[in-house]
C-alpha cells in the first residue's frame, strides 16, 4: 500500500483502512496459557474440549441403595422381591455406584427386614435414580469455541470437564507517551503557564475499561531527538504507542515526522471535528497513534480510532454504545468538511427525550465528564435545527435518563448540594443541571425541555422577584412558582477590597476591571437595572461585555486578579475568600411545570428542599435566609 | 423483627426484608481513600470539589502576542495602531497571559515592522484568544456527587481540579466456604465418589463482575464445629459469608444449625425454583448466606439473593440483564408454589426471536454456560404453551443473537467444529446447537424455529436417506437438502472387544448391556430398522430402552464400563479410543429452508462446508467422507 499524505480522509475510511493495513502487517495477539480460575472476561485462544466427563462417574441421585436392575424384576405389590446384604448397597446422594449395579432405589421404597436383607414392592428400571457419567459434559465435546469470552459459569463447565488451564488472547499492551515542555504530572499546586498531564490518566482508564494493559512512559520534552528514542523504545515493549502532542499549534509537526521516520504514516489529518490533526502511524504491525493534546480531542481520537484496533488485536468486539432517539433543544452547526461529535446532556421530560448540546470547546474535559450521549453529525451535513428528533449514542445506561432530574436555568451552587442528597438518598435517582440563567430557564420550561428552572428575576416596577415574569411568560398557566431561597446578591472584590470599591458607583474609576454576567441571567438583569437607577453609563465600565455563566467563574476571575469586580452571591464571594460589598437581598425559586410536579423526582426535590440536611448545607455555603423552602408561592 | 422460620417465603418479600434486615443492622461500605489515577469504576464516597480552577492560569488560545487591550482602542484599516516591543508579549499557544495584558492578537494580523515595533489593523477587544481562568472547572465547584461512578473522564476533570486522591467506598469482602466430604479441589484425574468443587470459582467470577472480592476458604468436611469454627472465622474477615453446602441430601441442616448459632436465620427455605434450600442468615450486618450445592441452584441464589445486598453494600445499582420478549418452542410446565428459573436458547429465526427452554437439571452447569437467557415463571403460574410470547433477561447481547446461526437436529461432532470455525472467521457471528433428533430438527424446521437441521432418515424402502422424509414432511416445499457428509455407522463396543461384539446379533448374547439412542433420533430410526430386518427381539437386548442424546455421551457409557455395546459414529468411537464394528454409511445432511438460504449466516455456512479447513478437521475426526458438501442435493 502506498503511503499517502492527505489532511481530510472520511473517519470511516480511514478507520477501515488502517486495521486493514496493521492486519496485513500481521497485528494479532499471541496467547498465554493460564488458570482456569483467573480466566473470567478474557477471550479464547483456541476451541477447548473437556478432559473427563461430568459427572465423571455413575453417581446415586437419591439417599437409599444400589441394586442389579434385573435382580427386582417381577416385584410388585402383590409379589414383593427380597435381596440380601450381598445383593445391594446402601448409598447417599452423590455417591458412586457400584460395580455390578446398575439402579437406585430410593430409601423410601424399600421395607427392611431383620435379617438384613430388604424387600421391594416395585421392579427397578435400569439406571433410575442415577446420574449418568457425561449427564453435564462428555470428555471430548467442545466447551468453548475460539475466541469467546470465558464466562463464570463457563469456569464451573472447564473446571467440571478437568480443564484446569486454558490457553487466552494475550491483552494489548499499549504504551502512552505525553510529550510537551510546559507538561508536569498532576499536581494540586501547579504554577502559571504549567499545563497538567491528565490525558494519559484518561486514556489508561479506557484501555482498561477494553481489556487492554496500558503504560504511561515518562513525559518527553519537545524535542525531535528524544520524541523518537521515547518512541522506539515503547515500540520494542508495546503493542501499540499512543503519542500525545503537547497542545501547542505547530509541536505535531514532530509527532508526524517522528512517526514517518519511525515506520510509516498512513494518514495525517482526519475529516472528523474534534480530533482532526490525528496521526495514523505504524512500524510493522504495531500502531503509531498520533494524537492530539487537548483532552476531547484525544478520547474521540482513541475511541474512534485505537479501539477499533483493540478489536482487531483481541479478536472480541467490545460492548457497542446503544443509541436513543432524543429531540434536540437548541440548533447545532457543523461543518460540510467533517464529521462531528457533539456531547450532549439528556434527560426525559413531559414523555419526550430531550438532548441539549454542551460546550464543544476540546479543552473542556468536564463536558465529557457531563455529557449522558454523543450525538454524530455526518460529513456533508450542517447540522440540525432545534428540535430535530436525532439519534444519539448513549454514554449512560437509558435507564438512569428515566431517573434524572432535568435543571435548566439560573446557576447557583446550591443546586449541586441538592443534586448530591438527592443521589444519596436514592442511588437510582440523578440530577443534571444546566446554567443558562433565569431567562434561559423560563424559556426551557415554555419548551418542555426541563422538570425545574431556578430564577431570581427582578420586577423593575415594583420591586417583586419572579411573579410578574412568570405570569408574562405562562399566560396559560400550567407551572407553579415553589420557594427555595432568599440569597444576598453584592460587589465581589479581591480580599481586602485593595481598589477600594464600595459599590455600583466604584465601577467607573479609572484601573477598575470589571467582569460580568451573561446576558439573561438574573444577575445581569439586576446589574443593568441597578446601572440604570444609578444613571450609570456602562460602556464606561471596563469590561462590562466580558462574560461568565457562573457566580463562580466570577468569583475565580477576582481571585485570580484578572478582574477587580463583579457582581455575584455571597457564597461564591465566601468560597473564593473575597471582599463582599452587599446590594440586595433577592427571591431564588424554583419553576416547575405541573406536568412534572406529581413525578416522584419533583416530589422527592420537594422533601429535600424542606429537609434540616438542605438548610445545613445553605449555613455552610452561607448567604442564604430560609423562610419556607418548598412551599408553592403561587400556582398560575 | 422476630425470627421466624418459613419453608415457602416468596421470593420477592425474602430479598426485601433480607436487605433491610441487614441496612437496619448497619450494613454498608466504609470509605478508603485511593489515588485518583487508579479510581476508574470505583464509587465515590462523599462529593468531591475542585481545589483548583482548570485552567489554573489566563493562557493564550492562539500563536501571537499578548497585549493590553486598550493600547489597540482605535485601530483600523485605514489608522494603524503601532505598538512598542514594549507594549507586547510574543507568545504561543497555551503560554500564560503577562501581567498587564488581556488580549491576545494572531499572528497572522500582525505586521511586524523593522525596529521591532508592530502594526495592527483592527482593536483588539478584551480577552479576547484567552483560555480564561476556570474556563472548565472552577476552584470550589463540585466535580462529582456521592455514590458516583468514577468514569474516565471524571478521572481527567479530577486531575485536571488539582484533586489526587478521593473517598470511594471500600469493596465487600465476601467470604465463600465451601464444605462437604466429597469434595475435593479441581483436578483433572478425580477418583469415583469425589466431587470436583468448582462452585467457589463460578461464584468468585460473579463476585468480581459486580466489584465485590472473594476470598475462598479451604473446603471443610461434613461436620458441625469445624464448619462453625470456619464460619466463624471468615466473619471476622469479610462483610459477608457464603456457605456452600455439599450436594447431600441431608446435609444442609448442618449449615442451618450453624447459621442460627452464629447469628440467626431469617428464612429457610424460600418459594424458587432452583435454589429453594437457601438460607438467609446473619451475624449483626454481615450476611451468612446459606447456598444449596449443585451448581446452577447455586447461581440463582447468588444473582438473586446476594446481588442485592452488594449493591445495597454498594450504594450503587449494577447493570441490570435487558430484557426481551420471545416465542417458546416447547411448553414449559412450572409448580404453583414457586418461582421458576428456566434457562433458554434464544435465536432469531424468520424474523421471530425463538427461546427454547434448556436442561432444567440443577447441576448441569453447562446448561447455564450456553443459556442466552433466563426465564422467569412467577409464582401462582403453571407454565407457558409452546409459542407463547414471553419476556426473557438477556445473558448475552441482543447484537449478538441477531447474529447467531440457530441449529436444531440430529448430534454430530462436525457441528461444534462448524461453530468454531463460523466464529473465528468473523468473531461476531456465532453457533447455537442443540440436539433434539434428525425428526426432531424436521420438526424445528416446519415450526421455523431453526435455520438449519442435521438430519440422516433412512428410508426404509429403498435404502436412501433423507430425501423421502422431507418429500414427506414439507409437502409445500420451501426447503433445500444441503449435501454434507457420509459418516460410518457401527456398533461401538470396548476398547479390544472383550465380550466379542461382532454385529448386531450379539446385542442379545446373555452379559451384554446396550445403550441405546433416543427415540426419533437417525441413529435409534436406524437401529429400529436394522433389529426388524436382524428379526431381533429389541425387548431381549438389555438397556433397549436406556437412552442417550448424542453419539459421544453413547461412547462415554461405554468407555465408564457401564454398557457394553451401543449404536453411534466412528467419530465418536476414536474419540474414546473404543473398538468399532462398521454397519453401514450413511447421508447426514442439512436442511436448510428458504427464507434462511440468503442469509450472510447460511451463506458463510455454505463457504465453510466447502473449504479445505473443514475438510481438515472431518479428516482428524475420522469416519467422514466427502463428495460435494455445501452443494444443494434438492430443492423442494
Amino acid at each position: 500500500m502506498a503511503f499517502q499524505y492527505l489532511t481530510n480522509i472520511p473517519l470511516e475510511q480511514a478507520k477501515k483502512e488502517y486495521v486493514q493495513l496493521l492486519t496485513a502487517n500481521g497485528m494479532g495477539a499471541g496467547s498465554e496459557r493460564m488458570n482456569v480460575t483467573q480466566a473470567c472476561g478474557r477471550t479464547t485462544a483456541r476451541a477447548v474440549y473437556a478432559h473427563i466427563c461430568a459427572p465423571h462417574y455413575h453417581a446415586s441421585a437419591m439417599d437409599g441403595i444400589a441394586v442389579q436392575a434385573s435382580d427386582t424384576f417381577g416385584a410388585t405389590q402383590t409379589t414383593p422381591v427380597a435381596l440380601t446384604p450381598e445383593q445391594y448397597v446402601t448409598l447417599d446422594t452423590g455417591d458412586p455406584i457400584p460395580e455390578n449395579c446398575d439402579a437406585v432405589i430410593m430409601v423410601e421404597d424399600i421395607v427392611k427386614n431383620e435379617d438384613g436383607s430388604v424387600r421391594l414392592y416395585d421392579a427397578a428400571a435400569p439406571w433410575q435414580h442415577i446420574r449418568q457419567i457425561g449427564e453435564d459434559i462428555c470428555a471430548g465435546e467442545m466447551i468453548l469455541p475460539a475466541y469467546t469470552t470465558v464466562s463464570p459459569s463457563a469456569i464451573g463447565a472447564l473446571l467440571a470437564g478437568g480443564v484446569m488451564e486454558i490457553d487466552v488472547l494475550r491483552q494489548p499492551i499499549v504504551g502512552i507517551i505525553p510529550t510537551g515542555d510546559e507538561i508536569i504530572p498532576p499536581t494540586s499546586d501547579p504554577a502559571p503557564g504549567d499545563i497538567i498531564e491528565f490525558n494519559s490518566s484518561i486514556f489508561s482508564a479506557m484501555l482498561r475499561q477494553w481489556g487492554a494493559l496500558p503504560v504511561t512512559y515518562p513525559i518527553v520534552p519537545d524535542r525531535f531527538d528524544q520524541i523518537k528514542s521515547a518512541v522506539s523504545a515503547a515500540l520494542s515493549e508495546c503493542d501499540m504507542v499512543i503519542l500525545n502532542a503537547g497542545s501547542s499549534a505547530g509541536r505535531e509537526d514532530y509527532s508526524a515526522q517522528v512517526i514517518r521516520e519511525s515506520g510509516g504514516v498512513l494518514y495525517h489529518g482526519i475529516a472528523m471535528k474534534p480530533g482532526k490533526p490525528a496521526i495514523l502511524g505504524y512500524q510493522g504491525a504495531k500502531a503509531i497513534l498520533g494524537v492530539p493534546g487537548y483532552p476531547v480531542s484525544g478520547i474521540i481520537v482513541i475511541e474512534q480510532l485505537l479501539k477499533p484496533l483493540i478489536e482487531a488485536f483481541s479478536r472480541h468486539p467490545l460492548p457497542q454504545e446503544s443509541s436513543v432517539r432524543a429531540f434536540l433543544s437548541r440548533p447545532v452547526v457543523s461543518g460540510l468538511k467533517y464529521q462531528e461529535f457533539v456531547r450532549v446532556r439528556m434527560g426525559y421530560v413531559d414523555g419526550r427525550l430531550i438532548a441539549s448540546p454542551l460546550s464543544r470547546g476540546s479543552g473542556v474535559v468536564s463536558s465529557f465528564m457531563k455529557a449522558d450521549g454523543i450525538l454524530t453529525i455526518p460529513q456533508g451535513l450542517e447540522g440540525y435545527e432545534a428540535g430535530s428528533e436525532v439519534t444519539v449514542q448513549l454514554l449512560r445506561p437509558q435507564e438512569e435518563l428515566k431517573h434524572t432530574l432535568v435543571a435548566i436555568g439560573s446557576h447557583d451552587p446550591l443546586l449541586d448540594e441538592v443534586s448530591d442528597l438527592l443521589h444519596r438518598k436514592d442511588t437510582s435517582c440523578f440530577m443534571a443541571s444546566t446554567h443558562t440563567g433565569s431567562m434561559g430557564g423560563i424559556m426551557a420550561v415554555r419548551r418542555k425541555e426541563t422538570h425545574i428552572a431556578g430564577i431570581h428575576l427582578l420586577d423593575e416596577n415594583d420591586g417583586t422577584y419572579n411573579e410578574s415574569y412568570v405570569r408574562k411568560y405562562f399566560p396559560q398557566g400550567g407551572v407553579r412558582l415553589v420557594e427555595c431561597v432568599g440569597r444576598t446578591q453584592g460587589i465581589m472584590a479581591a480580599k481586602g477590597n485593595p481598589k477600594n470599591i464600595t459599590g455600583i458607583d466604584s465601577l467607573t474609576a479609572p484601573g477598575i476591571r470589571y467582569v460580568n454576567r451573561q446576558k439573561g441571567s438574573g444577575t445581569r438583569i439586576l446589574m443593568d437595572y441597578l446601572c440604570k437607577k444609578n444613571h450609570l453609563d456602562t460602556s464606561a465600565v471596563y469590561g462590562y461585555d466580558r462574560e461568565e455563566f457562573t457566580h463562580t467563574s466570577v468569583a475565580a476571575q477576582i481571585a485570580s486578579g484578572s478582574a477587580d469586580a463583579g457582581m455575584g452571591i455571597y457564597s461564591a464571594a465566601k468560597m473564593y475568600d473575597l471582599s463582599f460589598i452587599p446590594v440586595c437581598t433577592e427571591q431564588y425559586d424554583l419553576l416547575i411545570p405541573d406536568s412534572a410536579w406529581d413525578t416522584p423526582l419533583v416530589q422527592e426535590l420537594i422533601r429535600i428542599l424542606k429537609s434540616d440536611a438542605f438548610a445545613g448545607k445553605l449555613k455552610e455555603l452561607g448567604g442564604y435566609t430560609l423562610q419556607s423552602p418548598g412551599e408553592i408561592r403561587c400556582a398560575f
